[in-house]
């Protein structure tokens, strides 16, 4: 049967869009992260019309699909699971259109498009799409995990720069939301559905985004707060003063610090005789108009200077790229430290201090040797509160402990201040576990039934929305 | 039956919640604009288990709710019918909580708090609630209509702000999606379907915002440009050299200036020698810092200067108030000239001006002395492209003419433009007939699916989302 599929799809969308040979397969069946399971096929369409063939093919065909962009996700949300009998719907081939409009500041972009490519077409134009990550996604799957990254704090989250959709439904129908009107309030937004939703209502094929000016300066500091308490106050203070511009705002521990420079060994250590402090943040300010209209860097120094008789122990005016340089490594240098247990909570900022010292402490108790490396966007509440347990440890890894300390992190997190399991990340199979346990009756009964709505036979995606005592798709918690 | 859901209502939420007496009610049948209609009972419950308690209690007695903020709405989606079975559920009284997280910048807010409330008590964290109306609505409302406003070019709309909701269901629950994290992706975001759904969905009775620091200097100048087509490339212009500080962007025709000088003679007139240009454009800068760190006024002035010499007939620098005086009279000033027919239309900011020629010239065929005085946001696309029958014209009023020419302007925006009939008014029984005209079958389908899922018995709001050939409710197209 999969084979009678694969020959007629060829048939329909071109030999290179159909695949089951294991070798094509192999990279689309593993993670960014996690995930790692094996696919009954690949479909690579190049278009909507495509995409909307493969769907009602594979419905004919009773096999469920796993939508993917570019896979770099990190929750396991774009990888089929063990069984064999997903089929993944590759959308990078949907690179078409990339239509730009400067004078609306508005892009209409195909779902396979990267990050990258669509920020080299807006260049030109002055233009950029201001959504930061350390990976080069395609739109449709920041769509799909509404990506947020380092300057959020600036111009919010994927949705908030979405303005139009166009989505293949999992009856194969294609949904046409496309709009580029910054305000249209003409009934239901059903496009804020398929937003953050895993692939898991619908296949995204277009987009319109809003674009914005391009940067034309910016000014970078390091500041080292006298104690990590005092960094909520500082940020409410900058942003009162210099909201404006404040287009970054990464917290990063010593921890975190110490194990990029241990194994970076071409990184700098900005700091003042290389004394690692306890905590950091990185503070950057962007602007579109140039130095000569302000100066984002004397606006900078003028704020932080009296701020270094009290709440600063020291603030470090080093290169931009030096500085990022130090942020940007942090993530893969845990990996050569020892093993990662990974986070992205989100929580209100002003909680993120008391949050640190607690579930640090809690861990010290069960797992003393474990690291909390942790480090992330401190300005909108956001923590990579990553753990290491070290290659060099007295206790060899034991992955019994990662369920534990998930649990117990976790739970800090959304039972002691009403934060987030998954900030940015979205969900998948790596925590759907949590999704379960955290998500009211209420919502799931809710999830679940929007899930029957638009895709009551459970085809798409590799999430379950709804209660776990029901199985709305294949998925396995 | 209803002098017996009146008692027991007043006995489980207090004599003070509760009428049928006609007097009370009148202020509850009619709306701001438009919507006049007789109320079969008022209920005005202190919190959300009485709101709760009054959704069951109509569900038991087979009655339909319309949800009412403040009431101040343009598209009579807060009013009852004619015919008198409808129960209007004020949320007026819904005033707690007002708490404030200064730190997080964000509010927990009850949805009849007002908007001018909100930033009364904002005011002294050095904070703001940046959504600009003419009006001053309750919470729950704006939610519930997705207002936009003068500073949507600057902050969004109100769903760009909205972090957090609970909502009463069809069903009398209370659906809790409150939330203080500003990154939150853990699955479908359900409180987007409440947004700018008119009440149709699920009743808000409490909501999280994020709120902004107050500006602390703006700079103010009126626009005239050499030709109306200029507008849109000056806008780009301004944003790609002043973007961080653009703040509003509000386009007047002549005869909308016109009108509102004949009409309030206090205010100033503020062009050369008193002569009105076909259009102006007012721009406002505003920055959360002080003039010591940035100066907007000379910055706009250096903008501006060598525009002067093309693209610009005239920059004026008055008195903030004074500018705004002039933008804010337009509306109310139309009706003292003529019967006004209003418009909330919305298309990428680069169409406006071929849009606005085009049908002003349509108009001008059938309908010679209809005067289009339009005045609105350019900056995003938006216009009130408000027309006046004017009170002196040869032809006496006639009502006949104005299905004709909504359809006649709507049908330039929808089908030339792709732009949107209500920008930020949101959908009611004033522009129901044009929700059916213009949205897809597709759309229809999904939207009636929603709506069915969420409110079964269709009980709430006056708007229907589904194809006018279903009833999902007891509206009248």
């Amino acid at each position: 049967m999969i084979e009678e599929l694969r020959a007629a799809l060829a048939d329909r969308l071109g030999p290179e869009a159909v695949s089951t040979a294991r070798a094509d397969l192999a990279g689309y069946e593993q993670g960014a992260r996690y995930g790692q399971g094996r696919a009954a096929m690949l479909i690579r369409p190049a278009d909507t019309a495509g995409v909307a063939a493969a769907v009602r093919a594979c419905r004919v065909a009773g096999l469920p699909i796993v939508p993917q962009g570019a896979n770099t996700g990190l929750v396991a949300a774009s990888t089929p699971d063990a069984s064999g009998t997903q089929v993944v719907l590759s959308l990078e081939r949907l690179r078409g259109p990339l239509e730009i409009d400067p004078l609306d500041r508005t892009a209409l972009v195909g779902a396979g498009v990267r990050l990258s490519a669509l920020n080299q077409a807006l260049a030109p134009h002055g233009l950029c799409f201001p959504i930061d990550l350390g990976a080069d996604p395609s739109i449709g799957g920041m769509i799909a995990a509404n990506t947020g990254g380092a300057r959020l704090i600036r111009h919010g989250d994927v949705r908030r720069n979405l303005l139009g959709l166009e989505v293949v439904l999992a009856d194969g129908s294609v949904l046409d939301l496309l709009n580029r009107n910054r305000k249209n309030n003409t009934g239901i937004d059903l496009k804020q559905l398929f937003v953050g939703s895993s692939g898991a209502l619908g296949i995204v094929t277009r987009a319109v985004v809003e674009v914005h000016p391009l940067p034309r300066q910016s000014a970078t500091a390091l500041l080292v707060p006298r104690a990590p308490g005092d960094v909520p106050r500082l940020i409410g203070d900058l942003e009162a003063a210099l909201g404006d511009f404040l287009s970054a705002c990464e917290g990063m521990s010593r921890n975190a610090m110490a194990c990029a420079l241990r194994h970076r060994p071409r990184l700098r250590n900005p700091f003042q005789g290389g004394l690692l402090p306890g905590y950091a943040v990185l503070i950057e300010l962007a602007a579109s108009c140039g130095p000569d209209v302000v100066d984002l860097q004397a606006m900078l120094e003028n704020f932080l200077a009296p701020r270094l008789e009290d709440t600063l122990a020291d603030a470090i005016f080093g290169r931009a790229e030096d500085l990022w340089a130090l942020r940007h490594a942090i993530s893969d240098s845990l990996k050569e430290e020892g093993k990662v247990i990974a986070f992205d909570i989100a929580m209100p900022r002003s909680a993120l201090p008391a949050f640190r010292a607690a579930a640090t402490a809690d861990l010290a108790r069960d797992w003393p040797w474990l690291r909390v490396c942790d480090f992330g966007h401190s300005g909108d509440g956001g923590d990579h509160f990553n753990l290491v347990w070290p290659h060099d440890a007295a206790e060899p890894f034991d992955p019994a402990c990662v369920e534990p300390v998930r649990a117990l992190v976790y739970d800090r997190v959304v039972r002691d201040h009403g934060g987030s399991f998954s900030a940015e990340h979205g969900v998948g199979p790596y925590n759907q576990a949590y999704y379960d346990r955290y998500t009211t009756p209420d919502r799931l009964a809710l999830s679940g039934a929007v899930k029957q709505l638009l895709d009551p036979e459970g085809r798409l995606g590799v999430v379950r929305f709804g209660s776990p005592d029901t199985t709305d798709n294949g998925a396995t918690p």
